[in-house]
Parts: structure tokens; sequence; C-alpha cells
């Protein structure tokens, strides 16, 4: 799987535990599940306006890191539930047909 | 990077182009992107529903199912943009600073 | 209050009950709370997109029907819930001090 | 039409140009219609929280507080682009056809 969300889930869930000034993701575990739905509900916000404005002046440089941010928070809501998210990217691949000879089938139909 | 991301962003390329009735992310192509963002916007919310009810029945299937479709949609909306989602994988790198000796002291920020 | 928001209330109780297939907010209701919740969601993502368009283009005719359709699911979700948008006005008369003599003190705060 | 949403129309009409520090509202004015956006965004996902929230423990308190600041903040919105809520609400007369005898009519399709 990806290296990147691979050590960021070993992060997350090192985070666990951990006292709540000691990080910003032990502070949101600690400030419990509606907060941190409430940070992937901002970033998406965040992440579409950011998307409109890249539409408009050709920017990018937002879209990137706010695309990032909403990742990263949805990692930390996957976390906070238990869940890796090796199991998203697994229904990724199970959609898109990605182990083998599915693959062709799968494509043509996405 | 992802085998995932990276496969799923090449199919995305491929679909440029393409008739809008040829696949469902050609026909998201086509209708623009207010259409691809109300696509995220609707992902986030299914996601964050779907996280109250796997805190409440402990049941997480349709939470990766949802993410898997944030995901998704997201990278729908990057490519639409002229962007792949190893940029976003690299900001997630620069923060965690997963990229060597910066690592352990990122970490301890995060 | 409101006779445009109390008639709407009148409606959306009247609905309850009602087939499915007898009106859109009996379907609503039939629905259950999750699809009232993705409306609200989806209707707040359209709002935003139709504002940032009006800043763009001058024309806010999509941003008032835009923002009539999130109200209008917003009522639905209180009705769902057993709640009258009255309470939602009541609150707002509290905050802005609307009754009387606090008006002023609250007006210089808001 | 509704006293308080006039009421409120009018304070935040009357907040323009005034200084950035002088009111909250002023101060969401001068950091611009992206932010007011977010807020927007961010007061819909906190009506469905707690939409899911009050539904599990029969408390509307939370509920009718956060669609309060939905309104409140989409009223802002409305103000920031030149718009009164009085063209929301008759949106939503013309639809419920509740000026005179359209109003038999219409309700039965809602």
């Amino acid at each position: 799987m990806s290296d990147t969300l691979n050590k960021i889930a070993e992060v997350l869930e090192s985070r666990k535990g951990a006292a709540p000034e000691s990080s910003y993701v032990a502070s949101l575990y600690h400030k419990g599940l509606n907060k941190i739905l409430e940070k992937v509900g901002e970033e998406s916000i965040e992440t579409i306006l950011a998307a409109k404005d890249a539409a408009s002046n050709g920017d990018s440089t937002d879209l990137i890191y706010e695309t990032a941010d909403l990742w990263f928070h949805s990692m930390v809501m996957l976390a906070a539930l238990g869940q890796h998210p090796q199991a998203v990217l697994d229904e990724l691949d199970r959609r898109f047909g990605l182990s083998g000879h599915a693959e062709k089938a799968a494509r043509s139909e996405s």
C-alpha cells in the first residue's frame, strides 16, 4: 500500500492514549468523535472552496493543501473508530479490479 | 506511492475526452466542476453519517464504503483540475517528515 | 412569527403518516433521518457553490433558490425530530434581544 | 414577513462598513466571502451531528442552537452578497403557493 498512508496510520495509532496536550491528534481524540467529524466536514468545505478558486485563478496550491487536510482528518476519523486506511484502499481496489484478471472488466465499468 | 491511488489516477486520466455516456467518470467530467464538487460534498456528509452510525452500532462496513467514495470523488476533482494525488501524498509526507532524518522531529510535532 | 415558515411547518406536519408516494416530503420521512440529513448537507454545498458563482457572475438567482432549498430541508429535519421552526426563531430572538429592552444591548454584542 | 428574520437583516445591513473589531458580523465581512461560506458549511455539519445526537438521546437543545447558527450564517452570506432573506421567503412562498388561491393546489404537490 501507500508508504505515506501507512506511516500516517502508524503515527495516528501511536497517538492513542497520549495526553491531549502532547499532540494535535491526541487533542482531537480527546475532544471526541463529533469534533473529529466537524473537522472532516470543515476540510471538505475548504477543499470545495479551494477547488472553485483554483478553477478561477489557476493556482492549485491551496487545493493540494486542503485535500491533504481532508484526507488526513478522514484518517484520524478511521483511527478513532479502529479502522485502517488499507481497508479503504482495498475497497477502491475491489471496485477498480486492480488485482489481476478482473481489472480490465472492472475498468470498463468505472 | 500507493499502487491503488496511482492506478486510479491513470484511469481518471484515461477517461478525459471520452463520451459522457461511456463511463461514470466521463459523465462527471462532462457535467462540470460544480457537479463534481457537489459529489465531494455529498460523500463527505455520507461519510460523517456513516461514522456516527459505526460508533453507535459497531459496524464499519458503510464507513469504509463511504470513505472510499469520498477519496475517489476527491481524486476526480483533482483530475478535473489537472492535479495528481501524488501532490497530496507529497504534502502529507512533507508534514509528517517521512523522507529521512526529518521524520522523527516532524512526528513529535504532529 | 413568519407566516411563510409557519405555513410550511403546517404542511410538513400534515405530511406525517402519509403514504411515501403521496408527496416529496412524505417520501423523505419514509426514507428516514439519514436521507433527510444528506439532503441538508447537499443543499448546504449547493448553496456554497451558488454563492461563489454569484460573487463571480453577479447573478443571485441560484443563490436564492439553493438557500430556499437549504432552509426547507432544515425544516423537514426539524419536523422529523418533532421540532418547530419557531424554536429556532426564538433562539435567534434571544441572541439578538429582539423582545424589548434587551435589544439594544444584545445588538451591540452581535 | 418574519419579524425576527427582518430585524436580523437590519442588524446585518447596519454592520456593513463597520470596523472589523466592532462586532462578530463586521469581522466576518472583513475576512471575506470564503470565511463566511466556511461558517455556513461548518454550521451545516454541526446541525447534522446535532440531529443525529437528538435522535439518539431525545434532547433537541443543541439541534435548535445549531440550526439557529446555520440560518444566521446563511443570512450573513446573503447580506454579504447584497441579498435579503425576504427573497428566500418569497421563493418558498412561490413553491408552496402561500399567496391566495394557488395555495391549495401547490400544497397538494409539495
